[in-house]
């Protein structure tokens, strides 16, 4: 159950380090090396092309049409942090545009995640802070009721705790619980160790059949090659 | 982040009996007594008209595709639970039929909530199983990978709880956590017996505006009559 | 541009009894009739089979998640109105229940037309208040911002006027505009003289093709028949 | 390639005896029996609970908000046909209303599959024809450019070939091309001879995972229990 | 109710040196001076990254599929017009191409809005003629059935009048109706100005907490700040 | 109906040369060119701006989830060729990343059309190996349940052949059938010498009105014009 109109001040950040370093590895990656879960979901995008992010999260819970709890959530950002918002119920209003950017640039925020709108993207891009959002929107919201920070959220379909790692790219945008930020650093980076070679042999012309030794498997699955 | 392959087997419910007088009031006045928090999206639709349930949940965790898990689930069903199902990605596919629904019905679930399809939804509603979906589909399922049962999941949007309190009616599908079952039940009751008066004066043509005392309030918020 | 704030007490309603006439031939001649044109999208769909209406239209412009509006509507609703009820940005949250029903149906309301989500369907089909909507969902609303009563609004892809014939059933919902609407009742009434005797006609075997004098035409446009 | 403006008259149906045995295991079952492919997509619904049909396929593919073509199919049609119509376009308009519909039943058609819009639906469920659509619209449609009848269309993601059998009920719509219909009817039967044992197994509470010796599998696959 | 078959040749413009200076002020301000309404939905996107128009709005109302009446469009169309093309019904047809396109440029239009689809864009973006729209598709239309001109359309949800000022931009596209257009840029100035200021204050890191002394009213709306 | 676990290694391609040259007409005047059919739906996306390709086609059918096969159709892809996925239900997963597109750039393959999700798109667009998906998706994928390779598949609502030609755009993605290669260039070439000279004349200002001799068939279909 959601608590509303709240604010934890102090939150369990993950090691920023780490965060970084699994932002190096790129959503795909990290998502792999989670077993494939924890997603948000891909209706999620990047309003510039190339934009990249990763760092500790701070939620923040909206309610329909209004972005007040996004300036209180600018108090709690420290640089090094991605801003998570949820809203609790379906809307694509503009919530933040380039003030509120401006500002959350200005606390260190290197990015933001909200299932919601965002607008002034042209100038959002210009300053290249990077925004993940469900919609554009000209569209702007009231300042009337409370909703709360900090508090554990679902986002676009995932669970995101604060001080979770956020890592986001053109490919989507992934969570990593804090508790496991540092095993799954180790499994991202085994992953991508082993790929630099696959990707020079099959560059060369070896077939995935042939490196994978599918070719058994295949076959005892049924599959059948007709002439 | 989603721990795969993974049953739990001791869950702490909520108290039946409470889960039972909280489906009573319905999801609105439940989903009010809450603060407006933790409702389903409402896509999630019931498979027949006037379909109502409530019980404490045992959650499943699906693979695309693949409905292997909700056979496991079945085992950890007991009298009075509903069954929560997600899906680790979009699938409309229908994961449960007639067959599986006998299963669950055997072991005493009072329903099932599953952020994914259906099938068999005419013999489903001949045995009064009641469902709810975001899709009806004859498509079935293969049984190759696992998932997990009773670990936290996102379904359709809301955090659920192994444990937690559901009510679904035909307005929509609320989780209440096992912790607030009491509480938010007092603060329903609550509402109910207010609502109750309210209806039969509304009923004699009393306005709400005088009701409620909002011609104040609206004429300060500076709403204007023009004749 | 939406004029916000205001309240229109007196406006020019079309003649009830045509009002009246014109539900009678339903929606989808009363469409033919006019054109084919100002049908409101088809994702607005009856909240029970069944359902439908018409009246004269009185109108409500809601904000986000906040149904307070629709108590000044209440008070100016007469006998043999539908309220048309439009929101300033896309929303599915559950704005009217069977509270707010009861008073449109004490004050004479026929119906609800909401671009919007409403809830506690079961109740509103007992007593039988028919409501066409986007969504149904058990997700309320505050009442903190004002809109606008009897403005025109644009409601599901359609401009709705106050004073205008809304005609809703199965099929959908189409607006007359007051101006209109004596002769879309008399373009409806012949549509609908000439398909009885079409439709007998067509029961008894005879083919669309030779009762609208189709073949010509078809074998001009270029139409072959292949054995 | 769609070939435009072109009429087979002669089609090779589906021995009719087939399909109305294969209807009888419904829409469900006979997906299974195909190895789970050929499946009209899930938007697909039925305008009436309840409706169900089964029979050989005439197809027609229509112009964006043009129904000329249904005309045309209609002379084609024979008793124990399923029309199966499918669009250049995505539309929703209403192809089909009562008239089209009266005409269809004297020729003895047993439904229709439509990629479409329909409208007139309380009038065909009162007539018990039984229509599946993408949407339901009282939006009509003119008379003004040819599409073809009897080619091989997609409907709904599906490829759908002239004389195929429909099966359509509650779960869905499933194609079985002309050349399978027999086997498909053999596998059907088995797997229902053999589902009627189960259901009876698992309604005295047997388990699924014993009565499918899943638990070895599920083991193998890594399947860890934690009390 | 849409008049149909008909060309308003004369319309009444809002003055073309005002339409130019609200562009400069782009969608988001626009949008708030005129208190966040009139707002086409968010569906309707530029087809390149940095597209921006601004000008007086010619109409036109398009039949399914059917283009024809852009070339009527274009007649009626002067130096300083952005068309606003809307269709009686939902379709994603490419109704303009290249060919269009340049005849409207070449006429003097600075832009095209349409609530379907659009082609050739590669060749639309090198010449740089702004487009927005809600699909882009390779599929054409017919020329077939009239629709009108320079009539009241409703576009992506907002009603348009011929002569209205359309602003659009990478946050949307907002209408300004012509006898507005006035006091909505004295608004938007005054705003903008006002904004300047704020830039460098939330730059130099002051929050909006205090810049719009909110801390007073959070704490009066109930907001707790928990350590 | 789909045949399952098959590989057909001997396909009949198209002229390889034919497919060239109609990639250099583009997906509108091909489409136009074949009667305005057999277009892949417009949700279909190119991941990158400018994103163009031809060739003829390889198919592969894939399951939920599962990207086994498309290690399968690398090794039955030859320069030339454009590999065509479809699944057998809905899904937004990536099933393709830079490995799989190294692997099939390796072998010759001049792009990838899918009908689900696509990953590693900053990569991909950095290999200017052209993807057209309808989502991005980090989400990965397993390799247990065959599908085929070289049967005919409905991808995007179009049936696509083995050896057919893809020309995919910006503007979208039409196939032609092998058989038609030749005629569809013809009529393709027809159609874009035409174009040119008609450019020229509407870019100095001739109303497509006048030079498509517009204005009779209009004013004979109803058209009026009011001052």
């Amino acid at each position: 159950m959601y608590e509303l109109s709240v604010v934890y001040r102090n939150i369990q950040r993950a090691d920023g380090d780490t965060a970084t370093k699994l932002g190096a590895f790129g959503s795909a990656t990290v998502h792999e090396a989670m077993g494939r879960a924890d997603l948000l979901k891909p209706y999620m995008r990047p309003i510039y092309f190339g934009a990249r992010t990763c760092g500790t999260v701070v939620t923040v819970l909206l309610q329909p049409g209004d972005n007040w709890m996004l300036h209180v959530a600018a108090e709690q950002t420290q640089p090094g942090d991605v801003v998570v918002a949820a809203v609790t119920t379906d809307c694509t209003d503009g919530y933040i545009g380039d003030l509120l950017a401006t500002s959350f640039k200005a606390r260190g925020a290197r990015g933001l995640i909200i299932d919601a709108g965002v607008r002034d993207v042209r100038v959002l891009t210009e300053m290249k802070f990077p925004v993940w959002s469900k919609a554009i929107s000209a569209r702007g919201t009231v300042k009337a009721t409370p909703g709360s920070v900090n508090i554990s959220v679902v986002c676009a379909g995932a669970l995101v705790n604060p001080g979770d790692v956020i890592v986001a790219d053109s490919d989507g945008i992934v969570v990593v619980p804090a508790a496991s930020a540092h095993s799954v650093l180790a499994k991202a980076a085994a992953r991508e160790a082993s790929e630099g070679e696959k990707r020079v042999r099959l560059a060369a012309g070896v077939l995935g059949l042939d490196m994978y030794n599918m070719r058994g498997p295949l076959q005892q699955a049924g599959l059948r090659y007709i002439d």
